[in-house]
Order: C-alpha cells, then sequence, then structure tokens
C-alpha cells in the first residue's frame, strides 16, 4: 500500500517542482516525506514551491541533498571554515545525515548567514548539506550533547526504525465506522501518572505516560487490553517533560513498543534528564526501579521532535500539532485532527494560561476544537494563587530582610521550572538594585536544567528572547549565579560568612542535595527557608510547613535531631499551573468553543468542581472521568 | 495451581463426608466441583452434609457415580422397567453420561418417585445412574430432543471442554489491584445488539451479544481491543433467547473464542430455535448470513445451563446468579458477585415488573446489589402502557365484534413470548365462555416455541403451574389451537369459509408466513388486522399503522397492489418490557438500594429520561453511556 502511494506522490512531486531540479528518490521518514534532490541548490530559493507542494499533498515536507551529492564531513568542514568569515567564531560543527544537514554554531551567527542568506547558500552550492546556524549556546549542556552523539552513534539504526514507522503511518485505512473515543489510563481525579489513550477505529495513540511520584508502584493502567500488546499503539505523544507525564515512557519500550514518541525538541533532552536522574535517585534509595538506563536510551532511539505549530501525520487518520502550553521549557498541547475533519480534540497537559518571566502563556488559537481534556491541579473554586509579580514581590522582601540580618536564605525547587522563574526574578532584582548583589548558588540538576534552556532560545517568550539577543543581556548567565558540582563546595557554601541564596532540588524537601543545606542552616534564626511550590502531603516540606520544628534525621546510625529555628516562609504564586481564575478564562478565551470539556490532573473535588463550573458557564458539556473509563467523542 | 488446589479440595471433602462414603476421584467440570463416589447411594440420605460441604467450600458440588459402577444403559432400562409400576406410563428414557444421569420421561411422575423417593433410591442403588423424573411433556419439542440428541453425540468432546472451562475458572487470582468496569459495546442509547463486557483485573465477562434486527450490518463493537483476541473472554453469559441478545453468539466461535456459555435451559433451546430461524430466513432473503449453521453447534457445545438462583464460579473472582427477569420463557437477570464481597452488579436484560399469564414478575430481591445496569424500552416520562388486564379485554372485544361478523382476525407476532401470552388469554377466554368457540392458527415458529414452553414447566408462575398439574389444564395443548404446518394448510385456513383467529410470525409484518395471510384479507373489511406488539419504524407493520391502505407486492416479477380494506387495530399492554412506570417501581423494589444506575436498551431520549428520573427521585447516580463508553464501578 505505501509503495503505491509512494509512485504515484512521486509523479505528482516531480511534476510541480521547477524542471531543473534532479528528483532522485522520494520516500517517507517518519511522518515526513523526504525528497532527494540531486541538485537542492536549485530549490534554494523557491521555498514557497515547496511550502505549496506540501500543502496539496497534505504532507510534511523536507527536501534533502542526495547522498551521492554530499562532500564528506572532514572536507565539507574545511570548505566551510574557508568560506565563513573567521569573526563568526564558529565553535562547532555537527553533520546530521540524517537530514542531509550540518548545523553551525557560532558566536555570531548573523556572520554565517551572510547578506540576506548569500553565505549559506554559497555554502550549499560548495559542500551538498544544507547549513543550520544555531548560535553557540552560552552554557554547555552535557545532556543535549550526549544526546546528539547518541543519536549520532545510532543512525543507521534510527533511519531503519524511521523507515518503519512512515511506512506504518502511511498503511492506509481500512474501517468504515468513524467513532473517537478516550480511554482514562491514568493521572484522572488524581495528579500523578497521567496517561491517556486516544483511540479511532484505525488508531490508537498514547498521550503521556508518568510516575506516580508519590508511589512509584502505582503505574497507569498500561496492562488493560485496550493498550495491549504495547506494539498495537501508533504513537507515544509527550506534553511536557515532567516525569508525572513521561517518566515511564521506558517501560513501553522494556514491555514491547516499537513505535514513534513525539515531543518538542526541549521536551526530549529534558525528559531524557529528568528520566536518568529519576533511577539514579530510585537506585540510591534501595528502591526498585521500573527500568534501566538502557530503555532510556532506547526511547531516545525512537523519539521524533516535532516544534510548536508543525502539522504532523502520526498514524492513518490522526495529525499532531503541538502548540505553547506555558507551563516549563518546550510544555505543549497536544492538538489531534482526526479523520480529515471528523474531529479535533486537544490534550492540555499542565498549562499556565498567564505570562511569566520565560514564556507566553499557553496558546488559545486552534483552527478547529470540538473537545478539550484540560488540567485541574488548581480547579478547585477556592483555588486563587496571587500574580506573578506580586509573588516576586513578596520574595525578594523576604529575601532582602534575610540578607539584611546576615542569614542565607534557602530555596527548594524543582530543577525544571520554577527554579529558572525564580532565576530570572532574582537576576532582575539584582540587576534593577531591588536586591543586593548576593551570590545565587544552584545545587542539584538546576545548573544543567538551566544550560538546557540557553539551548533552546526560541521557545522562550518574545522579552526573554528580546533581553538576550538585542539587549545582550542573558540572565542565565549572570555572574550572580554559582553552581555547586561537589560535596567540597557544598559545604564551603554552607560555612563561608557572607549571607547567600541557595536554590537547591528537590523541592519538597524529600531527598536531594536540599536536604544537606536544611540539616546544616535550620539551626540558626537568622537564616530562612522560603517554599515557592507545592508541598505534597507526606513530604517534610508539608510537616515543616505545618510547623514541625524538631526534625529527626539518621545519622550514622543513631538518629539526629534538627532543631528548626531558621525562618519559614511560603510564597504561592510561582506556580507553572493555572489557577482558578486561568483554568475558566482559559475556557473563554478559546478562539473555538468545544463541545464537551474533561477535567483530569487533580484531585477528585478539584477536577469534580471546575467541571461542574465549566458546566454551568459556559453551558458546555462536562465530565470528569475515572480511571479505567472510557469517553466516546463521536 | 487447579492442581494444588484439587488435593487440597480432596482431603476437605473426604474429611468431610460420612466415613462409609468411598470417594474415587474429584475434580472440576465447568464451574461444578464433581465428586465421584463408589457407593453414592450412601449419600442419597445426606442431602445435608453435602449442602453443608458445598457452603464450606464455596463451591457447586454434584456427587457423581464413579463410571465404573454404572450399569450399561440397555441393562440399566430394563432394570428400571422392572421396578417402576407400569402404571407410571414411563415414556423414555435419557442417559446423560457428563452428569451420570438418567433422565426419566414419564406420563405420571409421582409413581416413578415412590412414597418419599422410595421408588428413586431403589433405582439407583440397583443401577447407579441418578435418576431424574420429569413429567413428559405434552408437546414434543423437535428442538429439545434435536439439542439433547446433539448433546450427547457431543459427549466426549463436551468432557473435554468442560474439563478445560473448569480449570480456567479455578486457575486462581493474580492482581492486587481491585476494580470493576463495563464496556458497552453494542445496545446503548439504542434497541438492538444489546453486548456488555464487564471487567475485572482477573477476568472478563461478555453479557449478551444480540443483533441489530434493523441492520444486520451494525454487529456490536466486537473489533476493538478490549475484547480481542476473543478468547481472552472468560464467559459469555445471556440473559435471554431474543436475537437482539443472543444472536450473534455463533459467531464469537467464528472468529476464536473457546469459552463456555452461560443461560438457563430455556434460553438454551429457544436461542438455538431462533438462531437456526435467523441464518435461514437471511439464507431465503439472500442476505448474507454473519455466520454458517456449523457454529450454532460449535456454541450449543460450549453451553453451561444454570437454573435461576444458582450461584456459580464463572471465573476466579465473579460469581453469576440468574434470577427471573419476566420477560419470556428463561429471560434471567444476570448478577455478578465480584471479588468475594467487593461489589455487586446485575444486568436486568428485557423485564417485565408486571405479573403475567406465563409469568412471575421480575425479581426484586438480591443479596447484595451496588450497580444495576437495566433497561429502558419505554424509558420516556410518556411511556405508559394499559395493564394486562385492560389489553386483554381490549383483545376479545375487537375479536367478538369481528368474528360476530363472520370475519378472520390476524394478529402478526414473534414466536416467543407475546405469542404465548395471547395464546393463554385466548384459551382461558374461550374456556370461560367470554369467546365463542373459535380455531386459533398457529403459523410459523410459534407451535415450536410452544412445545418448548411445555418442556419447562418450572419456568412458568405458580398459578399456570397450579392450572396444568393440579387442575390438568395445559393452556397450550388447548383443542383450540392447531398448528399449521405447509403451503397447503396454509390455503385452506385462508379459504375456509368460517371465522377463526390466526397467530402468524413475524411480529412487524416484514416477512413470514403473517404475509400471505394479510396478502389475502386484506381486501375483506370484515376481516381485522391486530397489532399486539411494538412496530419498529420502516417495517410494514408501522406504515399499515401509519394509514397506508394500498401496499404494493411483488407477485410472479409484476407489482401486485395490495388494497387494504380490513380493520386495523392496535392493542398495547402485551408488551414484555417494563413500561415507565413499572421501570421506575423496579428501581425502588429492590431489597437492596444501588449506588448507580445505568439505563440501556431505548432510544437515545428514553434511556437519558429514565436515567435523569431515577436520580431524581431516588438520589443515585445515574449514567446513559454511549456504545463504546466504559464505565468504572470501583
Ligand atoms: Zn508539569
Ligand atoms: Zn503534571
Ligand atoms: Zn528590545
Ligand atoms: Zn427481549
Ligand atoms: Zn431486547
Amino acid at each position: 500500500m505505501a509503495i503505491d502511494r509512494l509512485k504515484e506522490l512521486r509523479e505528482r512531486v516531480v511534476n510541480s517542482l521547477p524542471r531543473g531540479v534532479r528528483v532522485k528518490n522520494i520516500d517517507f521518514e517518519g511522518p515526513v516525506l523526504v525528497i532527494y534532490v540531486e541538485n537542492p541548490q536549485e530549490l534554494a530559493e523557491s521555498g514557497d514551491i515547496v511550502k505549496r507542494l506540501a500543502k496539496d499533498l497534505r504532507k510534511r515536507i523536507i527536501i534533502r541533498p542526495d547522498p551521492k551529492s554530499l562532500k564528506p564531513p572532514e572536507e565539507a568542514k574545511e570548505i566551510i571554515l574557508q568560506i565563513v568569515p573567521e569573526d563568526a567564531q564558529i565553535t562547532s560543527f555537527f553533520f546530521d545525515e540524517e537530514n542531509g544537514e550540518v548545523i553551525i554554531e557560532a558566536e555570531k551567527p548573523g556572520v554565517v548567514i551572510g547578506k540576506q542568506g548569500a553565505t549559506l547558500r554559497e555554502i550549499m552550492k560548495a559542500v551538498g548539506w544544507s547549513p543550520k546556524v544555531m548560535r553557540t549556546p552560552p552554557i554547555r549542556s552535557k545532556t543535549v550533547e550526549n544526546i546528539r552523539q547518541f543519536l549520532l552513534s545510532a543512525k543507521e539504526e534510527r533511519k531503519e526504525i524511521l523507515r518503519r514507522i512512515g511506512e506504518r503511518i502511511h498503511r492506509g485505512t481500512i474501517y468504515e465506522e468513524k467513532w473517537v473515543r478516550v480511554t482514562f489510563l491514568g493521572g484522572s481525579r488524581e495528579v500523578g501518572r497521567s496517561c491517556y489513550l486516544l483511540q479511532t477505529p484505525e488508531s490508537k495513540i498514547l498521550i503521556d505516560c508518568g510516575v506516580n511520584v508519590s508511589n512509584i508502584q502505582h503505574s497507569p493502567y498500561l496492562y488493560v487490553p485496550e493498550v495491549q500488546p504495547l506494539d498495537s499503539i501508533d504513537a507515544v505523544v509527550i506534553t511536557h517533560a515532567h516525569l508525572d507525564h513521561c517518566g515511564l515512557v521506558p517501560i513501553l519500550y522494556k514491555y514491547g513498543y516499537k513505535g514513534p514518541i513525539y515531543m518538542t525538541p526541549p521536551t526530549r533532552d529534558l525528559m531524557v534528564l529528568l528520566q536518568l536522574d529519576f533511577i539514579e535517585v530510585a537506585a540510591r534509595e534501595g528502591t526498585p526501579t521500573p527500568y534501566e538506563s538502557s530503555y532510556i536510551r532506547e526511547a531516545l532511539k525512537h523519539t521524533i521532535p516535532l516544534d510548536y505549530g508543525v502539522v504532523t501525520d502520526i498514524s492513518p487518520d490522526v495529525r499532531l500539532t503541538f502548540y505553547n502550553a506555558g507551563h516549563i521549557l518546550g510544555s505543549a498541547i497536544a492538538h489531534f485532527h482526526i479523520g480529515e475533519g471528523l474531529y479535533n480534540i486537544a490534550f492540555t497537559g499542565d498549562f499556565k494560561f498567564e505570562r511569566t518571566r520565560l514564556f507566553d502563556r499557553a496558546e488559545t488559537n486552534f483552527p478547529r476544537l470540538e473537545a478539550l481534556i484540560m488540567e485541574a491541579t488548581y480547579g478547585g473554586s477556592q483555588d486563587f494563587q496571587p500574580t506573578r509579580r506580586e509573588a516576586e514581590e513578596k520574595l525578594i522582601s523576604i529575601i532582602n530582610e534575610t540578607l539584611k540580618n546576615g542569614g542565607k536564605v534557602l530555596i527548594p525547587t524543582f530543577a525544571v521550572g520554577r527554579s529558572q522563574e525564580v532565576m530570572i526574578a532574582l537576576e532582575e532584582a539584582i540587576r534593577n538594585k531591588k536586591l543586593e548583589e548576593v551570590t545565587v548558588y544552584l545545587d542539584g540538576m538546576i545548573h544543567e536544567a538551566t544550560a538546557i534552556h540557553t539551548a533552546y532560545p526560541e521557545y522562550l517568550n518574545a522579552s526573554l528572547r528580546d533581553l538576550i539577543f538585542h539587549h545582550g543581556i542573558n540572565p542565565f548567565i549572570s555572574e550572580s549565579f554559582v553552581k555547586v558540582d561537589s560535596a567540597s563546595k557544598r559545604q564551603e557554601v554552607i560555612e563561608e560568612e557572607s549571607p547567600s541564596i541557595i536554590l537547591a532540588t528537590s523541592g519538597m524537601l524529600n531527598g536531594g542535595p536540599v536536604m544537606e543545606y536544611f540539616k546544616r542552616l535550620a539551626g540558626d534564626e537568622k537564616n530562612t527557608l522560603i517554599f515557592v511550590g507545592y508541598q505534597a502531603e507526606g513530604t517534610l516540606g508539608r510537616r515543616i510547613q505545618k510547623g514541625w520544628r524538631e526534625v529527626p534525621f539518621p545519622s550514622n546510625g543513631k538518629r539526629e535531631v534538627v532543631n528548626v529555628n531558621m525562618r519559614i516562609e511560603t510564597v504561592d504564586g510561582f506556580s507553572g499551573h493555572s489557577d482558578r481564575k486561568q483554568l475558566m478564562s482559559y475556557v473563554r478565551a478559546l478562539s473555538s468553543k468545544p463541545e464537551k470539556v474533561i477535567t483530569v490532573h487533580g484531585d477528585e473535588n478539584k477536577c469534580v468542581d471546575l467541571a461542574s463550573s465549566i458546566y454551568k458557564t459556559y453551558r458546555v458539556e462536562t465530565r470528569a472521568p475515572y480511571n479505567l473509563e472510557t469517553v466516546r467523542f463521536i
């Protein structure tokens, strides 16, 4: 079936391209139609023709130079270095054979591009590779580099994987009946282990596959027959990198899934970082891990990164598009267009309907939308949060008081999301003299997560990008931030006389380097502990919030009791989740009013409360399903 | 696992039975634990011991003579004929090796039983077989006899099937998690193709598997992954023999199911009768049939008949009990007891909550009941029906008027249910002189269906049984009833001068012998056509109800137009379904108030209306799910 379609497509492609363009081959690669062209430079200036062709065929198209016309990487590198003026300061090359692209990182990307792209075109003509220029990231991320290297080393296997996926996506439809339904496998009437199965007669799409952070043993209901065998799933779609959404993706591969995972590029990188950390922490604590690191790599091999706004076939009758969710770097609302206009359904994942320091507010503009599956973390009728501005003011004032007294400020945070928001707020306050010059220590994975943020500036909001690119101020690399990367450095930080601010993981005081700081700083009433995130029931953070002032710690076999004399504060308003007001406004703001709204990712009463308020306010059908239920949409 | 359990059970059995009883072997056979005893006569008088043992073990137990101790059938027959006095009038023997039973049919069963069962005990001692006495049915049913013969011929295979089923039922539980859910595969927000999947982590139970009578092509959604592969189903449970509940059971075997079907004994026989007719009619009309008759036989091989009130293990964590549903012969409410007290859920199937001529009203007394899945055929707020008494009075008076004018009365009916209700009403009216002596002709499968009724007197209500057994009046064999079994006989009936009543299938004038009567009788205004059942949209019956008076018929290639001059009447109130008032009262009458009520088997607005009224009146959670949805119960 795929072969017939390819033959037919090839004819249409050849007829649509200018006569001079020599098409050597066309093939599906994952969701994309790849056109291998002997002389792609002929097309370099006719971007519109390719766009029109893609629209005609309703396919994503990539023009790639015929492999035979590519110069060997070493030779190409030399040629490029001769073409590009030295003051571009090229720092690295990355030859992506999968895409026939060479990624050139330079301190001054504009110089590599040349006037109206002249230098780029010259490069392409000379080496065959299609050049892609990126600014050398200001902080090197080991994660980003390791992932790049790994994908390069696995490129042959990946080629095969993508071909297989491409064939499967374009297998054609079989059933006459049309219906759409979703089975709720986790994260319904609860927070954690988010997992949903979108089904049509033709397709099975799994959205998210998270861990139950408070109980690793309770995974999503993957053993039910709708999902089994795992390889009957066509595609896995990940909304964002938090572990409650992607922490169990590797077990899919452990138990037989062989298909693709779609996510944004930053989600891919953050996901790998957090998954590796997840099994490391578990191993350190002696808890059995649900998978080994080899399965993280196996999953990585099957990732297909998609930027926001790119419409992509992921099965014979389903098209996926990601939209900004405003929650963390790369977080996405996953929009599914089903059956050529039959139905449109979007899963918000976690989303923030308020502009933050880092991100624009969640997207509301969808071409069509019949159903919305939305989070309800703060869906209760009383769940109002202060604005970000109020939160920041409170934070800065508490810090100022502490520093004035010569104390240290300890802020437990998760590595991804809140850390960076707090960092940006602190940097601006220091820059604007609202906060005295002070060192902000980053411990745990915060520094690495931040590095990943600097690798994806296009995923940050416009004013932050403007600040970085036009005003030369990259708050992430401010000299105020100092990375703590060893036990001895940590001791130094704790013991130094001068006041400081310490951001350390984990965010709920239930493990990680923050514990050591807490033990050593808690006794001194000059110091302050500031909670900026939700403290779950059962965590030390929650107990301290509630008033615990004597905390027992095991220490060399004995029980040491830490007396908490430091000041304890909670600053609400830094959440990456929409509060009640934002949840309600989001539904109103949607460009296309859905017929059905489903609430998930919230405690039982929050999901029910939000569903009922949306029904009453907007008169759309709502549901707050239980895990293991299936809702039909059409 | 099964073997370990058997070993353990064997010890408990041996220790619980009197010392003299020589246990040879114990084994699972389908859901039942069979104890083979060398000298079962030792137990003949200790029924209580066996009952207590069954209660202790929470198992159904059958004591069976060790096969070696059974006399060969021919020899046993001679011995029994010597023991039993001749005036018992034994008419047949049936040696059921599967159960070690000999079924003795006699005109006077009491004589075979003897004083306080003395003759029975004598028989058992002499031949080894356990005697079961039945009254010789007054009308021979070919269906009943054929089924008996078929099961006898397949007995070796059946033994193997039952052993396999038994092992599977007692395989033990695996999962720690507990949940119960139901997927709606057909018959939700519609009438037709009833099919529901009850699931726990351990078990899959399919309840009903019906045809969409108005469109054979729309079967239940059996292709969804919850049900596939079909042999992952543990048990199929059939509520009653109407085709919209059991018409597609044979395709389960065609596509890979190998497990048991549970139903009452009359449902088994009626089901086979109606399925055979279903594919015959389809073949005659040139419609492709969904299965061949070999699959009806295959299904029959896997039937496990259960009487009302018998609690039976059907999977490691599910117990099934059937209760009277009052709808047609053998119709049952299927009650499932799940997980040793975890949850109780009942499916009403079609039910009548009013005492009729044939049946008691549907059972309301369940030991426990948390959820009820109930029909909603007449669930609309206006769906009130006259009482049965009012309906009968109207019917008799219309018939009397017609007969007085010398006309014939034509009543289209379905073979099973309404036909028998009308027959009993007519017979009583004739017996009580409310109706003049008149011949009632039965055409189509009505006579055979009636014969099956006479084979199961214990499934009729107490007053009908009383009439038959104590007063010697079996209305079914009244001389007023005359079977029409040939085309020539049909011509005679049509052409004879004298007035008569004709009951003929099908009930909606959309095929069957009734068509011929209609064509020939319609022109004469002395005749009357009486509808006693629901006429579905699209049928000729419905059109005539609406006022059509010129009906085109194809006749030898030409179109013949039949002018309808006969009187047309509709008598409501003979329905086998509960009307709106009965549906509402049923929920109130339940001995144990359910937490959740789900409405199915009704047009969309009826299901929604009934659900909402039950919620408002009784404040229990209600739902009217769509096909393809899944509802979780715990
Ligand atoms: Zn999140
Ligand atoms: Zn989340
Ligand atoms: Zn600017
Ligand atoms: Zn029925
Ligand atoms: Zn029915």
